[in-house]
């Protein structure tokens, strides 16, 4: 590889020079604390989504493999292969839908659930675990802008096709992976990465990070063990790219600056201030700051109109959810909810909360349309929205939100981010450990070593 | 579902009805037969892949997961869960290329390396299986009519596609899941389905079939205990078909056919006479037929040209081989080595074979063009070649075969399978082993249970 100039590597062997050449001496300020604030993040919504249906489901299916107890799974007791580990982590990260979108929804999800099994089976230390996360993030970036309308114009679910691929890229950070191996390891992960978008609404929307993960992972044990795999796997006539983006427009370009530029501070991610769809957010938002205008006269509303971009339109549940998967992408629930309830926080999305025939009466007068303004957007990166309220007297409020909170473009305060991970992190771990791993994230890069953090982190049923 | 009609059925229902309603008794005459055939092809390759590096690799991999000892894994002592065996039967099948064909490639290379694992941990008969594998099949089958061009303009790798959505289904007839529980499990599955064209040639092509079979045990895993998923997601609007196919000509209506044709009996599968890529064996007899005709002239040999399918020249590996899985697609390394050796068998996929100078300098000489004849051919399933040997002094002798031996065509004969399987089952099971398996497989269908089965299969290292 060293002789041959830029251009004649292939972008997997350009994986394979970041991976061998990213040091964290030399990164510029600011990108070890978008890592600890992933980390942070991601750790809250995993414990929280722990105890959800979905993730409860894939933990019976690993008991029942019965693997050797070596890592440990958040919020479980019993410990499990890293294989394991990973894919019960990921699913819990995006059980309730309250994971980082990074560029195109939560591609990075897989990452991080990831990571931390495999840290404690090599002992790896808090910064090796910051640095594995730049990499693999940066990596899922460069496959977003390779294929931007991998989701709003591909019907792929990001965190499941290109998560598959990056997170096999922090994998092999982490455990070191020599240069000349990245490549099968790439190519490996390229024929795992799956998801369809028609499951969203479904338990099997966050399986694909949890699928993701566990893929990666694999990817990895079998690439360290000389396993072999295409080298031209993302670039390659019949590679990842070609075959994943038939028909819509790629270029695997974007690889060429990895280690140049980071994608993690810019464009950077968003930290999701509600447990549902990220697409829906700006107009959620639209709703709330109408909200005490309309509060007087809710059983007066004769028209509630969301404006978007046509991928939000198209991916959104148009219809009264009929599951609390479903509950989490429907703008006939999730409007009316806003404005009768206030923000729609983990409690929104229960069968309860599905039942009040308040909500559901004006889910009947709520329509999404493709708004003029926005319906040049492509891509899922960016999702703004205009909420428009008609009374029956003729009264109207309208309200244009163009980036959510949490963006980098309004991004939350450490107030609001602790507040989102001890409300995450004590629906399963209880108030005191919460805050234990608040304390624990938040000076991340500074800890001598992880023995703490995984007794933390395992629940102690 | 009994309500409806059969249009305002998804396609997924369609696959229920056809697991609960199909049953062996109704079976037309010689469909049992097809799936004795299968078993026995299958777990005769299965056995002779399993010493190869890549199944031994996979295994290692299983061997660290450390999972209960549930299920036989072949030619191996140490038993594992049933998405591991699935996984490592699945790998082993297709790692000498040598797997049954069927419609698009080794397209159900996923459903029998399953299905045995399976049916031990839940002491399912051989009429069970049997009844499990045309299910599966046919479900196969319905997704290369759907989607024809998968592999030949898709660029995906029907083994892992298709594969994981047919083996789902087959394993979900073996389990007698409820048929309300099966549009979940087809639409976990299709968010599992991967596998790329362009790592052909490399040891992750027969890891497809083996992902594609672990996924498949998981998605019936989770949907047994009420685990979600899309029920449109074969012809939704971002489900399989749309997705996959994105950009490729589609159509649903081939399962509305379910159970009332069987692609089993037409178009049928072929049965492989060499372990390597089978688009290639309509050239390589071709070259066989020429031999005698050639030999006593090989050095005089100016030009080789193979006329063949844009298909089959596109997907080959127009280079010499440089390892034991590439040299499976290698026309340059085939035709020399038939026209030198004759039939390219398991031996002459070894590193002594491929470093042989008589071949290399007459590769040299071979060149693989689309023949006017067969531009037309589109899909996998049929692939016609013309081989044309020029000599220095002008002679020149050509040959077509359009079917190779082991199609429905040119089918062969018990003396050929029997002798197929005992020289794949003696290369890790031993002779006088290889033969009571051939009796086991052969009455199948007879057989009161499975309980002689696994011990013949297991290794006794």
């Amino acid at each position: 590889m060293a002789e041959t100039g830029l251009g004649a590597m292939t972008k997997s062997e350009r994986v394979a020079a970041f991976i061998v050449d990213f040091d964290l001496g030399d990164a510029p300020d600011g990108l070890i604390d978008m890592a600890e604030t992933a980390f942070l993040d991601t750790v809250g919504v995993m414990l929280a989504g722990s105890r959800e249906p979905a993730a409860r489901i894939v933990c019976d299916v690993i008991d029942a493999e019965g693997a050797a107890p070596a890592a440990t799974v958040v919020s479980r007791s019993t410990r499990t292969s890293p294989q394991n580990a990973a894919l019960a982590n990921a699913i819990a990260a995006q059980a309730l839908d309250y994971d980082l979108s990074f560029m195109s929804g939560q591609s990075a999800a897989a990452i991080i659930p990831g990571l931390l099994p495999l840290a404690e089976t090599i002992d790896a230390g808090p910064r090796d675990l910051i640095g594995a996360f730049i990499v693999g993030a940066e990596v899922c970036a460069r496959l977003v802008r390779a294929f931007p309308t991998l989701s709003s114009e591909g019907g792929w679910h990001g965190a499941g096709i290109i998560g598959t691929i990056a997170a096999a890229a922090a994998f092999a950070k982490l455990t070191q992976a020599p240069a000349e191996k990245v490549p099968a390891i790439i190519g490996i992960a390229a024929s795992m990465a799956s998801g369809l978008g028609e499951n969203f609404g479904t338990m099997t929307k966050p399986l694909h990070p949890g699928l993701a993960s566990r893929s990666a992972m694999m990817a990895v044990e079998l690439g360290a063990r000389g396993f072999t795999g295409s080298a031209t796997a993302i670039e390659g006539r019949q590679g990842f790219l070609a075959v994943f983006a038939r028909g819509l427009h790629w270029d695997a370009a974007p690889f060429d600056d990895l280690g140049e530029t980071f994608n993690l501070l810019d464009p950077g991610y968003k930290i999701k201030p509600f447990p549902c769809g990220g697409l829906l957010h700006t107009a959620i938002e639209a709703a709330l700051h109408l909200r005490d205008q309309a509060l007087p006269r809710l059983d007066r509303i004769a028209s509630i109109t969301i404006g978007a971009t046509l991928h939000a339109v198209e991916r959104v549940i148009d219809a009264y959810p009929w599951s609390e998967d479903s509950s989490r992408f429907s703008l006939k629930y999730l409007i009316p909810y806003a404005l009768v309830h206030g923000p729609p926080m983990i409690e929104a999305f229960s069968a309860q909360a599905m039942a009040d025939e308040r909500i559901r009466a004006m889910a009947e007068r709520v329509e999404a349309v493709v708004d003029d303004e926005f319906a040049g957007v492509t891509g899922s990166g960016y999702s703004p929205s205009r909420v428009t309220i008609v009374f029956e007297d003729g009264g109207r409020l309208e309200e244009v939100v163009t980036h959510a909170s949490g963006s980098m473009e309004a991004p939350m305060s450490e107030d609001q981010i602790r507040k989102k991970f001890l409300s995450c992190a004590a629906r399963a771990a209880g108030e005191p450990t919460a805050a234990e791993l608040y304390a624990t994230f938040r000076n991340f890069r500074d800890r001598p070593n992880l023995e703490d953090l995984w007794p933390l982190l395992r629940a102690d049923d």
